[in-house]
This record gives structure tokens, sequence and C-alpha cells, in this order.
């Protein structure tokens, strides 16, 4: 998506270790516009999926994700880190790792709000590895839904996510793809 | 706000203790054109006030300020519960007692999304004692900017949070008041 990709060029940090700094847009700051925006396009290319649930983590997924069930017309569930008092005893709960707390995180949803035959739609602001992605989809195997997609406003190719999704056979869509980010570079692929 | 109160009316539960819970629809289940329709009407009370950024509090804050942001063109800055390694070492911090934790937490915002001279309007989920509203206000402050009004979804008007808050001279927007939890119940007031 081409002003997303230009917001990247313009106000992204590679502070290396493949940590590109999208602060000022997506993760600390937001452009609510942009992110209504992506939600558009991430509501177009996923209309013809049947999803009755959109799926996130909690934090930087939210925006994204409201938006895009905002455009859909869908509920959205937050993955939570921790588990609030106004959430029953028994949960789902998965751990992944965080890569920018360095350390492993609860994914905690509460069984009121993801039930067995619902169809998922994943929305997250990154996709790396992976990880935190594979574990909604533990997430929702779990409650007994299905995932029909996963949509990520920016993937880094060269952490290699995309190909443990498409094994299990669920669609990708990804808005921007950075294919190198050694030496300080931000390099962006075609988008898949 | 009526559509908010009706929902509160079907699906809010009084857990007791002062506890609202709202997951099916804010706290962890989001209904996204709900908070779209309630960003629309914040925007509409504060269009006069000349803000300049919305100023949100991690997690639950964010859908209604990001859709208040999305119809005001305004950015909106969510404070950190945790410093993400992205940002600098130098931030603006406060700490402000946690409802649904019972215990301190610390919100942090960078400088180099909360500027000296800004007109921030504050967006969140629930106006109860203040704590927490009032923690963004110290952020705000500290960093040089005004604070031109403070919209909430959610009052409990009984927690007296709203005193506090023109007693600073700000306007204070909710859009739906409850004024009594006592005994299982969940009575609504005329909105202010």
């Amino acid at each position: 998506m081409q002003a997303l990709r230009q917001r990247i060029e313009k106000e992204g940090q590679n502070l290396g270790g493949g940590i590109l700094k999208v602060d000022g847009f997506i993760n600390h700051q937001v452009d609510a516009r942009l992110m209504d925006a992506c939600g558009a396009e991430f509501a177009e290319r996923f209309k013809d999926l049947g999803a009755t649930k959109i799926l996130t983590a909690e934090i930087s997924g939210i925006a994204p994700a409201v938006m895009t069930a905002k455009h859909l017309g869908l509920p959205v569930v937050y993955a939570r880190k921790s588990k609030p008092i106004t959430m029953p005893d028994q949960v789902f709960l998965t751990l992944a790792p965080s890569h920018t707390k360095g350390r492993m995180v609860e994914l905690i949803v509460s069984p009121e709000y993801l039930a067995g035959g619902e169809k998922v739609l994943i929305i997250d602001d990154f996709l790396a590895s992976g990880a935190t992605t594979l574990g909604l989809v533990r997430l929702a195997q779990t409650a007994g839904a299905e995932v029909v997609g996963i949509g990520a406003l920016i993937e880094k190719i060269f952490e290699g996510g995309r190909a443990a999704m498409e094994a299990l056979g669920i669609p990708v869509v990804t808005l921007v793809a950075i294919s190198n980010m050694e030496d300080g570079k931000i390099e962006f692929a075609a988008n898949a």
C-alpha cells in the first residue's frame, strides 16, 4: 500500500537487530486516518472469506484491527497479555515470544468472546517470525474456531513468518513488505 | 449517548466493588462501529477547542481515542505502561493506580510525540476516580502541553473524578453517566 510505504520511507527508523521503529504513526503515536485506510484495504482484500470475527493482540494490533472491523462490520477481540479481574477463571491462554520485550508473553482470550464455529481473521501490525501470529492461531484453534485469513501492516520478509502461515493453508495479506534491513537499510519488496 | 447506554443496559455486568464489566463491546471484544459512533460524538463535542493531539492510555482507551482522532484528523498518542525498546531513554513518566490491576502502573510517553505548545484532548474509556486521567494530565503538563478537554465513554459519577478535572478548569464530556452501582444495580444519570 503506497501511503503506508511512503510513511515508512519518510519516518521509519532502522534501529538495528531487525527492529523497525514506526512509533510516529503506528506503535506509540497513531495516524488514525492512515490506519483507517489500511483497514479499508484489509476489508477489501478479505471481504469474501466469510469472517465472523477479527482477532488481534494488544497493544499495537488494536488500531489496524479496529479499523478493519469497522469496515467489515465485525467485532474485534484483542488477546490480553495479563488477565484482568473482569475475565473468568477459565480462559484460553498461550505463550509467544515478544520481539520488543525480549521474553515470553501470555496471550489470553476469554471463552466468552471466541467460540467454536467462528471464522477468524487475524490482523496485526507486524508479521516477522510469525511467533505472535501463530500464538493467535493456536488460541483460535483451541476455541474450535477456524482461521480464514491473516493480515499485517508490515511484513519483514527476511524473518520468514509467511512460510509458517502458508504451511497451514491460511491466506496472508501484508500491506508493505520489507526485504532487507542489514547495514541500516530499509529495502522494500514487491507485495505478495 | 443512547446507543452506548442501551448496550450497557443489555450487556454490562455489575461485578461488585464498583467494577462494571463491558468486555463484550469495549474492553476485550470491541464493537468497532459503536466506537466509531462514540468517536464521532466526541469529535462533534470537542471540535471547537483547537486540539492538536489526542492522548490516551493503553489499552482500553485506544479504540475510542483512535476513532475520535480519525474524525478530528488528529494524531493520537497512547501512554505506554512499559517502555518498549524503541523508546528513547529520556521519557515522561508518571504513576497512576490501576482499578483492574489493584496496583500502581506507569504511564510513559516519549518526548518525541508530546511537545510544548500542543493542545491535548484526553480520551479514555472510563472516568471513575480520575486517577488515570490525572496521570495523563500530569504527563501533558510536564511536556509543556495544555489539556483542553477530557472525554470518557462511561463516567462513574459516584467515584467523583469529574470534580478533580473541573477544579483544573478543563471541560469534561462523558457519553454515559452511571450514578449508582450498589446492590448489583446499574443506575444511569442524565448526562453532563
